[in-house]
């Protein structure tokens, strides 16, 4: 079973790829026009049906293209994938629509409505604004203030069943009623973009965690069960591997000394990249022996995720290290400097990126 | 396992006053100033913190009723009966509250929310109109048009749970989740008056049907679970006994042959009274001996819940059947006259009370 909300650390990809009939992105993507950095070097590793977007896209036509943050905790390093996906998606023509899931926060954390819009502007959407997504050309929303959203989840909702609900989510009889609820609404925020209001007979893309393809496969089978009500097209999805915790684990906001998070100081961001775990040896002796394992280091996730651009000077990381020429302290230093400069360069966007938030809001 | 869907007939109310804690009316009746007809024969037979609405009578303060109406079907001589009951607790001092289950409609029957408006108005509104209640001085809403009522249900269902909603109405892995949510929605209906937009710290009473029973208990039950949270009082409940078919079952607009619609046209109400089950005997022979039996008289009720306004009329009707001197055709005959005078004063004001029903909502 895997769900939302407890889904944790060690996960075995193909396994649930071929579980849940997710197809490899490895097989389309030489379909995709200029694919992006996560794309061609693996952190998206899945999808389904997207083949259909990456035809719209090298026909130029517009797609959907749909986000949500729940707005609890804070923004950490893994967070920026999402957005640098859906800079990705705008500058390829889709419409882009970020849903800020405080009801479901409200659900399953006990956020208040007016707790989650705060934690939605000051800790989400504004880093969203300084790592340059363009909001103005997005369509952002919180949940509970759309009541097209609300309507259209209940009216979905008369076709689900609670063994469907089990099924899916492995709820409980000690679940609460608004978490029972609650995945229709991230149902609704799927959908709503192709009704009568937004783009009607749009195909979608939802960029997602494998934890969040619950949500996609109940939203695939409502369309069908809908099939003469709404003319609703299928999502597709695409699947991003999660970024390492500093600790190995998985990076999660609740658990602080896995996170690097988007509002460290620089001095914390130094210490906290000095004490992740890499891929290197025992002792200096032997890793210049036999060479690091890239691999298996989670600075070489931040550097392959988000810190080099150009696959040259990432590929000569990687050959360096397998060599035992660059070790680690050094490999980390460089590694902390480039992360600093992102951040310094986020602080300084700080206070007109929170304007900007709170104005979309 | 009472539930509001699939009750039905044969009701042993003393049996569920005792298994649900509900009290008598009889023992209260006293404390109420000018009780109403339904209170004083009987019909009224149950209720929960009703002493506090008598208090606020007494004291000339206000007090919350509340009232649905499921638009689905006709409506009935038998929902006269909550008409009756809002024109008397908005005479006593009401802030009357009227719910158009519009979402619970779609949710257990498919009716549609512009299906259900249309039912509404031309079903039943027109006729709240036509008997005499003053739509002007009650707040009338659809359910799916109000977002505080759907917010209100959101928030007070984070604190009810599977099990929770199983026990008290019985549903089984195949209810669809829209089901399973509505109950949320009648109880915020019911607590929406005393929120901050309407009477807050105000005693509220629900008139219902037993059938009713399981959302009051949900009510009062979040209404604990909140107490930190919110400032509800739990609210208070009538109970009225159900008018029989003309068959003796249940009176049902979804068994046509047991209910007199009041659209029926003349001819039609004649002709249901007539087929009416009575209290007679087998023979005339036998009835002019024994008397008839009032008490199993579906004549009898129409005449004591809707028909007969002075209590001695009514009296002299049960003597003189219990004599055997008034005989069953000549009492459904002055019954039959009564109604259609009813009826005929309903169609007079038929299309003056569309117009104003429409503008309500």
């Amino acid at each position: 079973m895997i769900d939302p909300w407890t889904f944790s650390s060690t996960v075995d990809y193909e396994d649930i790829m071929e579980q849940f009939g997710i197809k490899k992105f490895s097989e389309i993507i030489m379909n995709i026009k200029n694919p992006s950095l996560l794309m061609k070097r693996g952190v998206i590793f899945g999808h389904r049906d997207f083949d259909l977007i990456a035809r719209r896209i090298s026909e130029n036509k517009n797609f959907i293209a749909i986000s949500g943050m729940m707005p609890s905790g804070k923004m950490h390093i893994g967070h920026k994938m999402v957005v640098d996906q859906l800079k990705w998606y705008l500058k390829h023509g889709a419409n882009v629509f970020i849903s800020i899931a405080d009801m479901e926060a409200y659900a399953t954390r006990s956020i208040s409505f007016k707790e989650g819009r705060e934690i939605a502007i000051n800790e989400y959407l504004f880093n969203y604004v300084a790592l340059g997504l363009d909001l103005d050309k997005v369509e952002v929303y919180l949940q509970s203030q759309s009541k097209p959203l609300n309507d259209l989840a209940f009216n979905l909702s008369k076709k689900v069943n609670l063994s469907q609900m089990r099924a899916i989510y492995g709820f409980e009889n000690s679940t609460n009623i608004a978490h029972l609820y609650a995945p229709l609404i991230q149902v609704a925020d799927i959908l709503l973009p192709q009704s009568e209001l937004f783009f009607p007979n749009t195909p979608t893309v939802v960029p997602v965690g494998i934890d969040q393809d619950p949500h996609i496969r109940l939203t695939r089978d409502i369309v069908i069960r809908f099939k003469d009500e709404f003319n609703f097209i299928a999502p597709g999805s695409t699947y991003h591997r999660f970024i390492s915790g500093l600790n190995k684990d998985k990076m999660s906001s609740s658990k602080p000394k896995t996170a690097i998070f988007l509002t460290d100081s620089l001095d914390v961001v130094e210490k906290k990249v000095k004490s992740a775990k890499t891929g290197g040896r025992e002792s200096l002796k032997e890793q210049k022996e036999l060479g690091g394992c890239p691999e298996k280091c989670v600075v070489y996730e931040l550097l392959l995720y988000h810190l080099i651009k150009e696959d040259k000077k990432l590929e000569n990381v990687y050959t360096h290290c397998k060599e035992g020429t660059l070790l680690c302290g050094e490999c980390k230093q460089a590694t902390a400097d480039k992360l600093k400069e992102l951040f310094e360069n986020l602080a300084i966007k700080r206070d007109e990126s929170i304007e900007i938030a709170e104005n979309i809001l």
